[in-house]
């Protein structure tokens, strides 16, 4: 039934809509909608993380590793109040939800990352209380101390109510399919929160041939977050854990486009292979079961469209990546989609407010 | 037009025709087509390659990075004959354009590679001449030595009547942006004939977190591969050599589902990074000028439709993989996809046709 609905939609649209980079010309219609606009991968700093990846940085020339330390970014990460408020109506967004940008506090030591995590927690929901209904946030956590990670994912959950948790990929090269950071999978699963894993510069084993000035976003780290995904369902992280789930931004990072290529080839490579992975179902199958993906950077109808045939609109949720996308332009581009009443709202409210627990 | 009649494919596909996996239901209809079923990434080997392959190997363990030097695919790839014609026959495939499975000869030193090299070329063309109208070929190169690929290529072109050529990706972990290889790419253009980058497995630069058992083809093969050509675009080479066509496989490794997004981030790059990539175009529309992608692998409605929609019906072929991948079941995904009749022509028979000049 929702895919019918996702293919009428395709139908509906005509030509030029079905063309993500058209739909930048469509009108969005604020105060005339009939479901709330939530957007999940909104990006903010606090002034004691930009000020830790400044020093880190030192003289270094501008880099992509320690996130906008500079710029025109700048101003509005670190605004979590009035003016943020203030762009959210103009644009027609409803409801942000927080997190603090990449790469968190994944770069420092680790007392230094966990005191910090736990400020910008407390800081984030400062916002959320300030402006009830306009925010939910996800937690930084400091994977470099995976116990206490585990403690402040439980404190942010229960002590602070916030909506999940947020992971920038690879901390010093290492993932998350390594078990010494389980616990902190136990935690989010025993919480029954999400955890949404972030976009960074690749890890120092992949990124010599993907160092490319230009395409480091638009393709690197699509491969970065991707590869981190899979590294999990490879290593059994969700036979482990059956109910947690992983948040991917970036459409899912790829995956939906590859989602039976991988269980083809996987059937072929450990039919064939003599080392053997061992699962309990077709490796994309965990998509379907323990991912949701959001539209961040990716507000286009061609790879929007392949994913929702996939995945099935329950699984796909709205996102903009304010302030580095262009959030009016993103709302247009919601507005031009050619969906249902019904898939519209499920993608840009329903879904967000149930994966994050939102409150209304 | 072209996009108009994708999306009404696409509505009269119904639901579960939408969905790859589903199709391989679907029954072709053998002798019914209005059309040839050109299939353009069809894997063979020649003995004396198997045999270095295999002295390579040594008494290693089978790995993927040799190709298959043992198991099931050994019979068919070898078969250049009576049973890979019959095979055809049987599955509905009318043509096959051959290419010497990866990874080539790029794994030998350059004396030999260029030998070997040629001894293929030589050998695939009886073929191409004992079966007319069955067959096409795509001359192996040995990029060790860039400028006895570029004679090489030339000879396969002009003398052996090849139809393009392939480079199965790194080449001793350097990819074909390097300058010193550019020889190949002037001679390609000058020729007027394609080059097909096929993938293999990462270069030592990417393979450390890429290495997942099960998933290697799946996804890495996708990441190299896709990681090479926009090194292609990122370097110049289109610029240089505007009238130059690359062919990618497996549904463009990729790069379509990321089409807007890898505009719209080398833009934020570009912008705000000191460093700068100076290209006479957005870096993603040189896949409209510049690239050719086909099925192989992914002959999967979701995928197809996004891509379509995308780069368009006339940058895209259709191939299958064998032996590697079911021949039969991909004919038959074939004959369920939701095309025009003219757009599955081009899909599968006028594209191919044009683009590697297959004689009739």
């Amino acid at each position: 039934m929702k895919r019918r609905t996702v293919l009428g939609g395709l139908l509906a649209a005509g030509v030029s809509s079905s063309l993500g980079r058209h739909s930048r010309a469509a009108t969005a219609a604020p105060g005339r909608r009939d479901h709330r606009v939530i957007a999940v991968e909104e990006a903010c700093q606090i002034p004691e993380i930009h000020a830790a990846l400044k020093r880190l940085a030192g003289n270094n020339p501008p880099s992509m590793k320690t996130g906008p330390i500079a710029g025109p970014f700048v101003a509005p990460l670190l605004d979590l109040g009035e003016g943020r408020v203030r762009a959210m109506d103009a644009d027609g967004v409803d409801v942000q939800v927080l997190s603090i940008t990449s790469p968190g506090v994944q770069l420092f030591d680790a007392a230094e990352a966990v005191t910090l995590a736990a400020l910008a927690n407390d800081r984030m929901m400062e916002t959320v209380r300030k402006y009830p209904g306009r925010f939910g946030a996800l937690a930084t956590l400091a994977p470099q101390d995976p116990a206490a990670s585990a403690r402040e994912l439980d404190r942010a959950i229960t002590k602070l109510g916030m909506n999940g948790a947020i992971v920038n990929s690879h901390t010093n090269g290492e993932y998350l399919d390594d078990p010494k950071f389980w616990p902190l999978f136990e935690a989010a699963e025993a919480l029954d929160t999400p955890i949404y894993i972030h976009p960074r510069e690749p890890s120092p084993g992949l990124e010599g041939p993907l160092w490319m000035p230009g395409f480091i976003v638009g393709w690197a780290y699509g491969v970065e977050t991707g590869t981190h995904a899979l590294r999990l369902i490879s290593a059994g992280v969700f036979d482990r854990f059956p109910k947690l789930q992983i948040v991917l931004g970036h459409m899912g990072e790829g995956l939906p486009f590859f989602y039976d290529r991988l269980n083809n080839r996987f059937r072929f490579e450990t039919a064939f292979s003599p080392r053997s992975v061992k699962l309990q179902k077709p490796p994309a199958d965990y998509l379907k079961s323990n991912f949701h993906v959001t539209t961040s950077g990716m507000n286009h109808w061609a790879p929007l469209a392949a994913t929702l045939a996939t995945l099935g609109i329950e699984r796909v949720m709205y996102a903009i990546d304010y302030p580095m996308e262009n959030q009016a332009g993103e709302v247009a581009a919601l507005a031009a989609f050619p969906l249902s009443a019904g898939d519209r709202r499920a993608l840009c409210e329903t879904n967000a407010a149930r994966v994050f627990k939102l409150k209304a």
